[in-house]
């Protein structure tokens, strides 16, 4: 039985190309005592993975010549681990590879739940639960606020809308074509949808958010940020969850020449990384599946077939080609 | 009797001009049914002024061809209104002119205190609840912690210092010379202060914090700021007071390119206006009085004989050659 990887090989400059990383093959490894050989289903593929392939951050760069750190879903196909029987479904970093060897540490059964395998990312893990925590707790949304977001046809930016509507938010989305904001308006309800590529944002804005912004949710950074500050009402909120225009550039862009606001309108802006949250992840749960059961909380997986494309796959999470949660399905799920 | 009035007659461009400001000479006014009629004593100038001679921010700009807005102490010279009898000492937006006459709106008596008049401004008023409530409020100061202050040696930066130590926390403060920066830790108990003019800060900060920051509170903004981020702690708090490295741009500076950082280490950037807590003044003004009879809270003045410099006394704030609380004596206090 052969497993194949993918392993990072280069730090990437700007854009990661495909040669930063080299597929291997070796043979899978033997499951000694205490240990667990899990078979990978579903890989994550995230924006904040660009980080940990370039520099230390939150977590440590991922080290040359190993396997690419991810996140993903797979099912036991050997243990020698009281923890875990062969067939159980798991959850942890198995990075980008098809067999994972593990002595059991960070590695979670998945718990039942009335949900398909696809929604333990669609809509709970690190997705829900960055979407779930971020808006409701540095967000602090309230019925009649406006909530802007952006990325908003993303993974994490779309849950966020939509927990914004439930909470009685006016929400406006941000995104890069036309199809994303139809989707944002017609199918997940979102009261506004601006495609920055085509649109003035700054015009869009004033238009959509007539009574101001009370809450930005920050996937961007950049020159997003500087416009919506510019919206921003007295004691707004803005929980900055990721700044991906930053991501591939060579040398730092400027930030917002206009931070000032920050003052004007008092306003909080707060950092999270949703590992600081799961420990609370138990009230995430039912709440969110609830939502999801009312057809109030949608996902949609953007999902390529095999390991081989998982480079090309993480790269649409850059030209925003992508339609949802950028996942590889690595093997069958039975 | 004669009122004397600095009129703005222009929005500055860069660094304001005596020629901004117009002297004018009127007739003191008629003291009206229901009106008080105040002698100025002391006059606050502070670098937010900065702003309302420009724009709208937090409070309107100030109009041209209108007395400078400005905060001052004065005495009751006259009065028709039952609330205040002459003798009266009284604080308000009075502005920088000689006599103001009020029909009591906005007008507060002091209260009796055992404390000089200075120390109105010096250790309360809008600079020590600046201090205490935005320290405290919004920085969360712990034992043990590490706190850096920029324009330290400022009015409010000197008061934050101070409380900082009292809260148990390693100070660092950054100020623009050398006899300033001896002030901080030789009279304040600062446990450090940088000349950001002579010295590299990023070096600075990483010889005086060496378990990092965990508090910066804001005064300068700009490549401050940017060199501050790179060394904050996870789960830091960046209260935001003051910007004044930008007040006198013309074309806004970009902002700092390393935001990222709010991210990686989950900081906390809030801005806040000392007006919003002045309904909780109470609290703050009894510690503040213990903690300078007790010698642990000190302020300095720079004086300013005479209405006449107040503009140019004002500039002072710009080129850093003040020596603490920026404050113009308008008359005498008996």
């Amino acid at each position: 039985m052969m497993n194949h990887q993918w392993v990072l090989v280069a730090r990437p400059e700007g854009l990661p190309k495909i040669s930063d990383f080299a597929w291997r093959e070796e043979p899978a490894p033997a499951t000694g005592e205490g240990q667990v050989l899990v078979r990978s289903i579903l890989l994550s593929l995230d924006p904040a993975m660009r980080g940990w392939m370039s520099r230390d951050t939150y977590v440590p760069a991922v080290p040359l010549e190993t396997v690419m750190r991810g996140g993903a879903i797979g099912v036991v196909e050997a243990s020698n681990h009281p923890g875990f029987a062969v067939g159980d479904q798991v959850q942890g970093m198995l990075g980008w590879q098809e067999y994972f060897l593990s002595d059991g540490k960070g590695l979670a059964k998945l718990p039942a739940l009335p949900i398909p395998l696809a929604a333990r990312f669609g809509l709970l893990g690190h997705i829900g639960f960055t979407a779930y925590f971020g808006l409701l707790e540095l967000g602090q949304p309230k019925d009649g606020e406006t909530l802007v977001v952006s990325a908003a046809a993303g993974a994490v930016g779309s849950l966020v809308g939509q927990i914004g509507k439930i909470k009685g938010c006016r929400v406006v989305g941000i995104a890069g074509s036309d199809e994303k904001c139809e989707w944002l308006t017609k199918e997940l309800g979102f009261d506004a949808a601006i495609n920055y590529r085509t649109e003035n944002l700054h015009k869009a804005l004033k238009a959509h958010c007539p009574k101001g912004v009370d809450i930005y949710f920050e996937n961007v950074g950049g020159k997003t940020l500087e416009t919506v500050l510019n919206h921003m009402n007295d004691f707004s909120r803005i929980p900055v969850c990721g700044m991906i225009a930053g991501y591939n550039q060579t040398e730092p862009e400027a930030g917002p020449g206009n931070l000032f606001q920050i003052i004007v309108h008092r306003i909080k802006m707060q950092g999270f990384i949703v590992t600081d949250f799961l420990p609370r992840a138990a009230e995430a749960v039912p709440e969110i599946i609830a939502w999801h059961a009312a057809g109030r909380l949608k996902y949609r997986l953007d999902v390529t077939d095999g390991l081989a494309n998982a480079p090309a796959a993480f790269l649409k999470l850059f030209d925003g080609s992508n339609l949802g949660k950028v996942v590889v399905q690595v093997s069958a799920e039975n």
